[in-house]
């Protein structure tokens, strides 16, 4: 994430705009399913890896959580961040997880929503956080899926019978992707959920649960478009131990 | 598995024919890769599930297993493991693994190759082949991948550009899948990688090793037409320990 993608105008306008920005933690289809997986927060010491807006270093507060550490990578972001937190238990400082340092068995909990492909070197970054973790410790995040990034053309497809498709190709040639999702040129790194689970049991992590995120049908019912997720997700959700 | 595809003449017939049933594991890509997360077979005791002609029994043997129970719901396949056999410390029996029922702790490693995506109540089998081990035994398996299974017509397809693409859809929809697979109409079960690794933990299984098979490069100079499992995997790889 040598690249701060949320520091560029038209990516921080575009992003500004997504429900999950406006509405919070309450605009994101996952986040009940995340906030499934996240023990109770009450007095626990969370670090937010990739806070952004600072929607979810707010929500653990306010659940009860004694300190709250928010990292992003984003000026911007973090300027945001602290323009609408009120609270001294919240601090929020600038941090490339590509090269996170953090001082050891701090934390109880882990939490990162959305940033990790971004990074390139996940083992580096799973091992500072088990590191930055107490024994049992959780490590709670959602990515992006590896269906959803591996495509050299991300993209819908009609097939001729009308069928809707997500064409995959290179899933399993890993590495650098990009993209024009909301600016041209955004970089992310595709990993296999294999790949991703591997790191984490090498560091130390015990696997408790991986989801692929399907939306509900409530979730569907009220919003249809939430449909297309049942052909291929979007989100990679998982809950691990130290 | 209620219905034993293996039974029927014209899928016995086409999968007679595969380099994995005529060279056994060696003609299997994936082996080397499952066999690595094999633990030393000096002395163990090993339940084969899904067995077929029994050469993963007869290697495990070969290896220093101690005794070897090699199970599969295939009278056809079986015959012809006994007949291939001679080894007294092997073991075939018919088993549904629908219905699998063992005696607890009498294993130090259940194995089980291309046999799960037929079994409808995989939770069930996790939790009987848990009991059936030691504490510290190992569950090793190879399962069909379920980016290979989604699609409700499975295939390739070349867009206008050339490029090769594996169209999915209906990856969250799990459940029931009919393909023409060396004989029409067989039935599979379809499940994210998530739901299977859920289910192992639940059982009390920890996660060790998820691979999504990926040919090597000396794979695919020795069989260009591996090449194309770099576009989708077709194998899901699960190491777990008790």
């Amino acid at each position: 994430m040598a690249q701060s993608i949320y520091d560029r105008w038209d990516f921080f306008e575009g992003y500004s705009q997504l429900g999950r920005s406006v509405e919070g933690l309450a605009g994101a289809a996952e986040w009940p399913a995340l906030r499934s997986m996240l023990p109770d927060m009450r007095g626990l010491r969370v670090v937010d890896l990739g806070c952004g807006f600072g929607w979810f270093s707010r929500w653990a507060r306010e659940r009860g959580a004694a300190q709250v550490l928010g990292l992003d990578v984003s000026e911007r972001m973090l300027a945001r961040a602290r323009e609408t937190t009120f609270d001294e238990a919240i601090t929020y400082e600038k941090s490339d997880l590509e090269m996170l340092s953090l001082s050891p068995a701090q934390f109880d909990v882990a939490y990162s929503s959305l940033a990790l492909h971004y990074v390139e070197d996940v083992a580096r970054l799973f091992a500072e956080v088990h590191s930055a973790l107490v024994p049992g410790g959780r490590f709670v995040f959602s990515t992006e899926h590896p269906i959803y990034m591996a495509p050299t053309k991300p993209g819908w497809s009609v097939d001729t019978e009308g069928r809707r498709t997500w064409p995959i190709d290179s899933y399993l040639v890993e590495g650098r992707r990009t993209t024009d999702w909301l600016a041209r040129d955004v970089v992310k790194y595709h990993r296999t959920i294999g790949t991703t689970l591997n790191a984490l049991v090498q560091c130390g992590f015990s696997i408790k649960q991986v989801e692929e995120f399907r939306p509900t049908a409530q979730q569907i019912a009220d919003r249809p478009e939430l449909a297309q997720e049942l052909d291929r997700p979007t989100f990679l959700l998982v809950s691990t131990g130290r």
